[in-house]
């Protein structure tokens, strides 16, 4: 694929802006750029490389003279015209989770597996962002110790839930210093100065959906079902970018050392890690990186030189959706 | 000891602010009640049962004719003063990490370890607060069935590093809402919409030193050297209590249900845990209460069996600190 005629659906959305500022800061060859989005935007323009671009409403005809669609408008949306783009040609990144578990879909970390974007038939699977943003650190210690179990806590900002989640902190923020009552619509819990539970749905084995994605994405992602992984998903008051406490069991032992070096030349991560200065990985500093950065790297002290716990911190929104899927698209 | 003479070592902080609080509410029976702090504050007064206490410079003088102290100053001050306390007839209950690891000193949750008060020398010592957060709900059922290991990441908030780093916080919200630039001097980073890896520092064996005390002090506690604790202590941008994501190996296995009965019946602890509301422990609800807070209960998926994961949340500042050291001058 050279010089695609690209469709971004979903335009108007936290990645979907993003998704604009990486193709101009990538210089992402194309022919065309079109963006698509509801009704609602349609009419409305956007500045890309300091040009306005109208959107366009999504239709079944927008879709049709496109090669490449990077999708981000919600699983149900996906559902309905990924399958439309890719019968009208085009291949499509999606980013949603509507094919991430789909076996006939590829589900692809560039760092960890881009040889799975062979077998593609239209679709390939963006994997969430707390997965990837656990994977690319992970991932290069998996291959030189298998990994018998993950134990991850996030810590995960609001822009995660979406733009309106982000304005929902900042006005929050703006009315608690302003002496007002602090309000809450978009998420199910005040976010300022405060801890949730992740407000994704509680499955039936007591997982909510980003844990249970954590869980199943990394092993198909990793090509290992094997991996035990558990995972406790939380919500914090932070506008961009997703924290990780991250316990590994490996299979063989493994000194803080070896994972240093491992990690060190890994690609995707940087290593933040001062611990005099008591600098490690902070979504602040994450927020518009490419890079996922990882620090506490220390031996865990209750598995026999077997365990390492990491501290990792990445942007969401960059590494964990758009980033990812320009970086597929451009190995396509 | 019965209608004792009552001290706070270190009455201007956020714990001594607490114990006053703590004191009224419990009606704790006292002959009288002396506010200790440091030189600069004496002569200020608080406010005790209605009535202005005068705040008296700590000095070894000071510490003459007292049955109770309740020491909060920090634990260079207690290293120097509970031994004159001590020497002058009074029982010290110290909220500091000075004598917590010492073999002499009992270090006591009253929901875990009442027992352990009996041999005291002179001087008890209360936990660390996130071990206490941690002890309270897995004390019960670790009686049950013993635990191999625990993986806990923590959500701490700001007001376990004093009642400074609770009004920088604040400050910084008030900052970013004016549009001004938020500054710093109490914490090491911007707390504001951040997310940093504990203040402490890094010991030697790569653990920060909250970390290194809530494996320590749990063995401790618990009188199981064996048990297995690795943890990830975290600062988010929380005014107060202190919220942990708490993973569970039992050497048995263990369902979900029984865990929720040993749990319903367990004292200090309340059960938080509505998946359909999507209502569990938060820290904007456990501030204020006695008990801990314990939700997301659910099998761990990664351990056949064996492992339970939970979400707990409780006041630090409370629990965490004054009202456990209450709760040991109760028994007393």
């Amino acid at each position: 694929m050279r010089n695609p005629r690209v469709a971004i659906m979903g335009a108007t959305g936290a990645v979907g802006a993003e998704f604009l500022t990486i193709l101009e800061q990538r210089k992402f060859p194309m022919a065309s750029l079109k963006l698509l989005a509801s009704a609602r935007s349609a009419g409305k323009t956007l500045t890309f490389c300091g040009e306005k671009l109208p959107i366009e409403e999504l239709t079944n005809k927008s879709l049709e003279g496109l090669d490449l669609v990077l999708a981000s408008a919600g699983g149900s949306i996906s559902k309905e015209f990924a399958p439309v783009a890719v019968a009208a040609g085009a291949v499509v990144v999606d980013n949603t989770s509507a094919f991430r578990m789909d076996p006939a879909v590829p589900l692809v970390v560039p760092e960890v597996n881009p040889q799975d974007i062979a077998w593609h038939k239209g679709i390939i699977a963006n994997p969430n962002c707390s997965t990837i943003i656990m994977n690319v650190p992970v991932w290069p210690l998996h291959q030189v110790n298998p990994i018998k179990r993950l134990v991850v806590s996030t810590y995960q900002s609001v822009s995660g839930a979406g733009a309106k989640a982000m304005a929902e902190l900042e006005q929050q923020a703006r009315d608690w210093a302003a002496g007002k009552p602090v309000v809450k619509s978009v998420l199910p819990h005040q976010c300022l100065f405060n801890v949730f539970s992740h407000n994704s749905k509680v499955a039936e084995n007591g997982y909510n959906e980003e844990e249970n994605k954590m869980v199943l994405e990394t092993r198909k992602i990793f090509h290992a079902p094997a991996i035990r992984v558990t995972a406790t998903c939380v919500r914090v008051p932070v506008l961009r970018a997703h924290t990780e406490s991250i316990n590994i069991e490996f299979t063989h032992p493994m000194t803080e050392a070896q994972v240093r070096e491992v990690l060190a030349k890994a690609p995707g991560v940087t290593i933040v890690d001062d611990r005099a200065a008591s600098h490690f990985p902070m979504p602040l500093e994450a927020s518009g990186q490419d890079n996922v950065l990882v620090g506490r790297i220390r031996q865990d002290a209750s598995l026999d030189g077997h365990g390492i716990d990491l501290f990792v911190s990445g942007d969401q929104i960059r590494k964990g959706a758009a980033l990812n899927a320009v970086q597929i698209a451009e190995l396509l």
